[in-house]
């Protein structure tokens, strides 16, 4: 049986899989990338990983990659804050002069956006979204049946695109960028925005800024935390009313959550749910954009969608 | 030789035109939308200005029209709010029982950016955006070489984007929509905010906000009146923020501004241009995305690019 490759490099692990076409994961590997001292020893630990899955009798179809600051023409890794890189990897050329079959490369974005499209939320679908909301908020496009990536392969900046004229500061050097209220910081930074508003006990009030974590946040809402609860709903408000604008700019049938914060299921689903419907355009209320959450998880979305590309261009 | 008929179908009045393969006007026609009685006068009036244009030796190619509310998929025009028309009009079939040539026809938005993109300033581009700054905002978005329609027909919307969270009433029903802003009554609006706001004397506090156009307050910024320039200033600080925003989501490689709003040069692009550099994202500073003038000018865009649709279909 034919399979196809799946990377999915992070920044803390990077993370192998042999998928066949049904979207199964047949084997499984990992190493630490953080822990890497540069491109040659994470080549080396990526050859390594891969000796050891493709062993024994694998026919190979192809091998694709996701990656952030994936340049996708020319298979290149460039200026990746968090990977332990040279400014320009050559990832394509070195992998496909080790392995003899077609190898491809694509923002760590549109990979999960690949994967939740071929085999997740958004099968089948000609236009959808999926929002990861993680420490930041990173976004895949896909419209009129094909992955948006603008002229220069930047598009899709949901996170960075403003919400609050004047709000919040922003890692990229705005203000009010959207993942600055809505991800695992924004929830937090949120929260300290309550304690500081409002009056209220809470046992967030005894972590400090640095150590709290949206883990700490989430459980207290489920333990019924007034300070925590309302985070959750101030960022359901934010990011429905976000939703309604996407809506008007791209009218996808679902926009999919994906990342940490979505698996705070209806704390923040439900919110947000009802801030989208109340800031719908008339024609987009009466829940006519669906709201999704992953199928697949923030693990596996990207190494699929590698994979989903492997045999996307077999056909 | 084959000549495409295009026309524009508006609030005020109908446009017809024949037009040849470069672009080229050869014969013009119109007639008054507004003093029509229902769709059947509209039909008479439409057929009998055909019917002039097409007299002689004219080899038609094909016919296609741009109109507010259309259902491009259906060929039918559904509850135009500013058309005498029932709330279903069915115009392909009309049109084309009548002519037995191929009819097709679009959202006008789209007939416009069909017209930029085949005739004007964003002639060969892959992805670029048409806003059209009149009473409201229009827009129409070519991405990946594609119209971008939504899954409903109603992507795009770029009027009613909020860029400002509570802020001015909108038609639709919403709050801080980019069109309250950004459009000939935006900027009505915004010189009303100024005239209470400051205290300078101004031509403009004599003319009530029912008299008031956007033309008088063009001339009075040419004049030098310090409320109609810093009105000019204000709008195009909202614009250039949005367009940032959109250089974020689409990455187009230009946006092309066009519409009454957009004929004050200078006074809107500068500010705009201005504003846009500054909240853009870093990979999009250095102006990476151009903001162009149409070339064609609202009367004929939409004309030539519902022709550019009659010549697509041929090839």
């Amino acid at each position: 049986m034919q399979l196809a490759l799946g990377i999915d490099i992070g920044g803390t692990s990077t993370k192998l899989a042999l998928v066949d076409k049904t979207g199964r994961i047949t084997a499984r590997s990992s190493f630490s990338t953080a822990d890497r001292t540069g491109e040659g020893d994470f080549f080396k630990h990526l050859f390594a990983s891969m000796d050891e899955l493709l062993a024994g009798d694998v026919q190979l179809a192809g091998i694709a990659a996701g990656a952030p600051s994936a340049n996708e023409q020319e298979g290149t890794i460039e200026n990746a804050a968090n990977l332990p890189f040279s400014p320009k990897v050559e990832f394509v050329k070195t992998v496909r002069g080790r392995c003899g079959v077609p190898v491809q490369l694509v923002k760590d974005s549109n990979a999960s956006s690949l994967g939740e499209w071929h085999f997740g939320a958004a099968k089948g679908m000609k236009n959808f979204m999926l929002l990861t909301l993680g420490t930041g908020l990173g976004c895949g496009i896909v419209a009129n049946g094909q992955l948006l990536g603008g002229e220069f392969g930047h598009g899709g900046e949901a996170g960075h695109v403003c919400v609050q004229p004047n709000g919040r500061a922003c890692g990229c050097g705005r203000f009010g960028c959207l993942e600055t209220y809505v991800s695992a910081t924004g929830l937090k930074r949120t929260v300290f925005d309550i304690m500081a508003n409002f009056m209220e006990d809470s046992p967030l009030r005894s972590t400090s800024y640095e150590d709290m974590t949206a883990r700490h946040i989430y459980e207290a809402a489920l333990a019924g935390d007034f300070l925590a609860k309302k985070a959750f709903v101030q960022t359901g408000e934010v990011l429905g009313r976000a939703l309604a604008d996407m809506a008007a700019w791209f009218e996808p049938e679902a926009i999919v959550l994906s990342g940490g914060l979505a698996m705070a299921g209806d704390l923040l689903f439900e919110p947000t749910i009802s801030s989208l419907e109340r800031h719908a355009l008339a024609f987009h209320k009466g829940a006519k954009i669906k709201v999704l959450a992953s199928t697949l998880g923030e693990n596996d979305a990207a190494l699929l969608g590698a994979a989903a590309l492997v045999w996307k261009s077999k056909t």
